[in-house]
């Protein structure tokens, strides 16, 4: 993969958080009052700083980990096997939330051009989750360029717009948000201590910028070689993108006014208007509402945030089988055969994501107190695990750089490990109240669920192990399971006498005497080489006599085997098999569950002579 | 089943709808005016005339139809199956409506005593449904005394509370309904045509009343002897008890001035106030508000629609039963043993009943224009029915009834017919665009489903006619699935070489080259006495190639049968399951396609010594 093409693939999701980050560093000032909100930049700021230690230190996990530098990864080969899971659980809740996050921002943004689709956001983002499963379910594998259109239009329309309005504020041209005259309603009056925890929950919501940074230190393996080199290189192009449009964006939004609040009635707004986002709104201020470059943005803006979601469709599935293969998460998920282990992830993905969507209602603000919490846990143990990997690096001694540049490594991560860890606590205390206390529980939960699959693989594979010598049953008694006298049955008493068994019978459940009286004559005319047993059920149940009649069999021969023989017939569409076989299916279930018996479907096929021709006559 | 017990089991649907009935009419009328409201007597009368003509027109379906005649009986003998298929949907249609509507009016009616009940109406409806299905579901036989309760309550604080109004009313005191100083907000003008329109929709709406009588025709074998002149008695019972409580409450409302709309703002009330349904109304009219007899009728009330819905748990399985004995619904539903096809009729019913319920809000106004059109077709089939029922008695002159009295008795079937007819019409037209039209897609719909499956039981059934001679295949190819060497791959090996096959193999797919040399070393150390085919399958996939191999073996000898063993293994849980044997379960599935093959499970038991007790040491 060259760098223009990962760029625009990798780096979909980190760029695209501009969309949201400077909105969400101004919903929260703007609770103090606009004068608060003349301090974005400062946050801003804040935040490019560590997007800066981050990016750096991740620079350090693509030399270091050229196979792929996950945090999951990582963790494991540092710190063992529970912090590992523990940020795999931070992961998957953060794949969850890129889906969440984006698409519902990605719709925000469309509604600020067209306003005539905010009532109908909810709806809206639910569908374009069921698009992206569906495209992804039908394996449409995104190519490089169809990536590359909406990234790099995103970066060159977000750039033009940054340029045009530092052109405008230098040459002294007016530059006015729509919402730059509006006033606050209510202003809080802030302290010293109330102000300084506004400020770090301000922090706290643009650390959504740096979202979707792991990609690259993940993904090296796909690169041209020099891989790591390249990854790193790439990196270094998104981190000076990053900062410049976040940062470009964000002094602009302080500079036109930009006002944003949760509730309507803040800035003094009718209940049902909508409000515009920061982009929809600079776009307003320096091209003008209605003009190209206005909808350019929003419509590259909407599809660069699709993209990012669907980065999630391709790396959820994948930590799921890596966690599969550990047996930390159902084999179902394990990458093994047919595709259908990645549509497992991609349905269970989808599903979340969706329902998270609906429980908050496509709310960005609400959606990201659950998004930072987790992306920043597994920062910080990756960069933790990155410290200890150079630890191990001096003491094992084997490595080819010298002490000095490990000393300098380590301290970078070291570096980024008290940053991240930092931040992690800060989101923690200013989120926790907000939304960030359900991933702390979600945590622990997906962690406690992955140790407890782990264990039953376990108990499992120590039962499974062979229990000394292969044995061998001394006889087969077959029993063939016979409600009416038609073809499936005749051919599974066929079957059955073909293996030669030692003992045989027809079973049948009585459910109406005068059925099964029918049943016998037409038993004795056909001449059925096969005695027939007829078992009564005065509760017309079916399973129960049949499992009650093998169980007996089985107790008065234990050294044998009882072979159950199950006709079926199979018709020639799958929503035709739900009208049918309903009843052998349950018997067949139940009696999995009995020592010492097998069970066998003997299959007719219908609607073709497929079944016949494979029947020899026989006389008598 | 005494007369005083059948009373409140099967009248609980019929009598309860005096909780809605009034409602429905005052709705209507009141988009005329105040003044039209004062004619709701008048509707009310048209409506008990026509209670009457149907009642007394059922009493000789009980004589004629001593084992039970339902509209789908009565329409099957008399008019052939496609008018019987409508019956029977028109007739699910009204059993679906009756839980959803009578749940939906009984906590309408907790609202009105209760209004901090209503903004969660919806939740707490839907609640009670799952409720209700959880109870039948269990198996919870009502007994009749348990009915007893709420029925007699109800009709004796009605009673109560219809005879102190009418004291009232006499005795000169004032008779003040809360909303009887409310005047409406809008007054439609109304012409001769457009008054006429809304008398007959208001009388449409009113008709209401009627649902729920066909229950005791239905009933006929459960009542004590003589059975036939006992229900008709319970009819009659019936008939006057809701004659003088509907007549009674629509007067009493009327006189009252209650008033009624769908819309709060028509009544100039706040948007967020909750509307006090008619009974509730007249408690405090008469009682006064807060008063013991007004907290006691809502409560019976209540009660006594959640016994009417009850009603459609046991009708609804019941017909779903007899249509799918008759072929035209899956087999599922038929009764026979483990009462689960019973618990398929509870949980399709409650479904589609919450889904109404979420659907419309809960709102009986809504819900009632999809209840009435199915009452009153059913009603009409029913009455035809009956009236080719005498011409047939009057052309084989085989009834022990006089020509005279058979005479007498069509006419009355052919008023009622004609009445219900012509009440069938105008339901239709000025119910259609309210909602009826759903009703009038669905019954086609469930037609045109039910003509399917009929047709493809038929089709199937003629498939499996045996075809000539019982056959006997030569010889048993034996291909045992193998992935790893574990002890339910031993049992299979067993279990299969104890059948004694002609030919005998073990299969395994290579997805990781690594995986298939050590099991191939494996299984020359442990001197398996079976060969192992390694079949390479370059994409990972396990199906295909499997199902390839076996359709080799088929192929190369089509006159044999190929047994394919399947080692699997059964976890002590049936949550443990899902995380095991997923690919066995689609070779299986997928196997069953192929002819001349059979399909056989060999379980181990995991987690007890069940397994190994069953095999018997052998040596070599």
């Amino acid at each position: 993969m060259p760098k223009w093409m990962a760029l625009p693939i990798l780096c979909s999701d980190p760029l695209s958080s501009v969309a949201y980050a400077t909105d969400e560093i101004i919903l929260v000032l703007g609770l103090g009052g606009v004068a608060w909100i003349t301090r974005t930049p400062f946050v801003a700021a804040a935040v490019a700083v560590l997007i800066i230690i981050i990016v750096m230190s991740y620079r350090q996990t693509c030399y270091a980990y050229p196979s792929g530098g996950g945090a999951y990864a990582v963790s494991r080969a540092n710190l063992g096997v529970a912090p590992a899971l523990v940020a795999a659980s931070a992961l998957m809740i953060d794949y969850i939330m890129t889906v969440a996050v984006s698409i519902s921002s990605g719709v925000a943004n469309i509604a600020s051009a067209f306003p005539g689709v905010a009532p109908h956001a909810v709806s809206i983002t639910l569908f374009c989750i069921a698009l992206l499963a569906v495209m992804n379910l039908r394996g449409v594998r995104e190519s490089g360029r169809a990536f590359a259109v909406p990234t790099y239009g995103f970066i060159v329309s977000i750039l033009v717009l940054v340029v045009w309005g530092f052109i405008k504020v230098l040459t002294g041209q007016p530059l006015q948000a729509p919402t730059a005259d509006i006033q606050y309603r209510q202003i809080e009056q802030m302290t010293g201590l109330t102000g300084a925890i506004l400020l770090l929950r301000a922090f706290a919501s643009g650390c959504t910028a740096l979202t979707g940074v792991e990609a690259i230190s993940n993904a090296v393996p796909h690169f041209r070689a020099p891989k790591s080199r390249n990854a790193s290189t790439t990196l270094l192009l998104m981190l000076i993108l990053s900062v410049t449009m976040f940062g470009g964006t964000a002094l602009l939004a302080a500079k036109s006014g930009i006002k944003l609040a949760h509730d309507n009635a803040a800035l003094g707004l009718p209940a049902d208007a909508v409000q515009q986002t920061v982009l929809a709104q600079l776009g307003a201020a320096i091209s003008g509402n209605g003009t190209v470059l206005f909808y350019v943005v929003q419509i590259f803006t909407a599809a660069v945030l699709l993209m990012a979601a669907n980065t999630a469709y391709n790396g959820f599935p994948i930590l799921a089988g890596i966690l599969a293969k550990d047996d930390f998460m159902p084999h179902q998920f394990a990458r093994r055969g047919d595709r259908l282990s990645f549509s497992n992830g991609i349905v269970v993905l989808s599903i979340i994501a969706g329902l998270l969507v609906w429980f908050f209602q496509a709310d960005v603000s609400k959606l990201i107190q659950l998004y930072i919490l987790g992306v920043f846990l597994s920062f910080t143990l990756s960069q933790v695990g990155m410290v200890r990997h150079w630890n191990e690096e001096l003491r094992s001694g084997t490595s080819t750089l010298g002490v000095a540049a490990i000393n300098r490594k380590r301290l970078l991560n070291a570096v980024g490990a008290a940053a991240t860890g930092v931040v992690l606590v800060v989101v923690l205390f200013t989120k926790f109240v907000h939304g960030a206390w359900i991933v702390c529980i979600a945590i622990p939960a997906f962690y406690i669920l992955m140790r407890a699959i782990k264990a039953h693989y376990e108990r499992v594979d120590a039962h499974l192990k062979p229990q000394g010598r292969s044995t061998l049953p001394s006889n087969v008694h077959a029993v063939v399971l016979v409600s009416r006298l038609h073809q499936p049955a005749l051919n599974a008493i066929s079957f059955a006498r073909a293996t030669r068994p030692s003992t045989i019978v027809a079973l049948t459940v009585q459910t109406d005497p005068h059925e099964s009286r029918a049943l016998m004559e037409e038993w004795q005319e056909q001449e059925i080489p096969v005695p027939l047993v007829v078992v009564d059920s005065p509760y017309r149940e079916i399973s129960r006599p049949v499992i009650e009649y093998v169980s007996n069999v089985h107790r008065h021969s234990p050294r044998d085997v009882v072979a159950v023989y199950v006709p079926e017939y199979v018709v020639t569409h799958w929503w035709e098999q739900i009208l049918h076989n309903q009843t052998a299916l349950r018997i067949k279930t139940r009696l999995l569950f009995l020592p010492g018996v097998m069970v066998t479907s003997v299959p007719t096929q219908l609607g073709d002579g497929g079944a016949s021709t494979a029947l020899a006559e026989v006389a008598g």
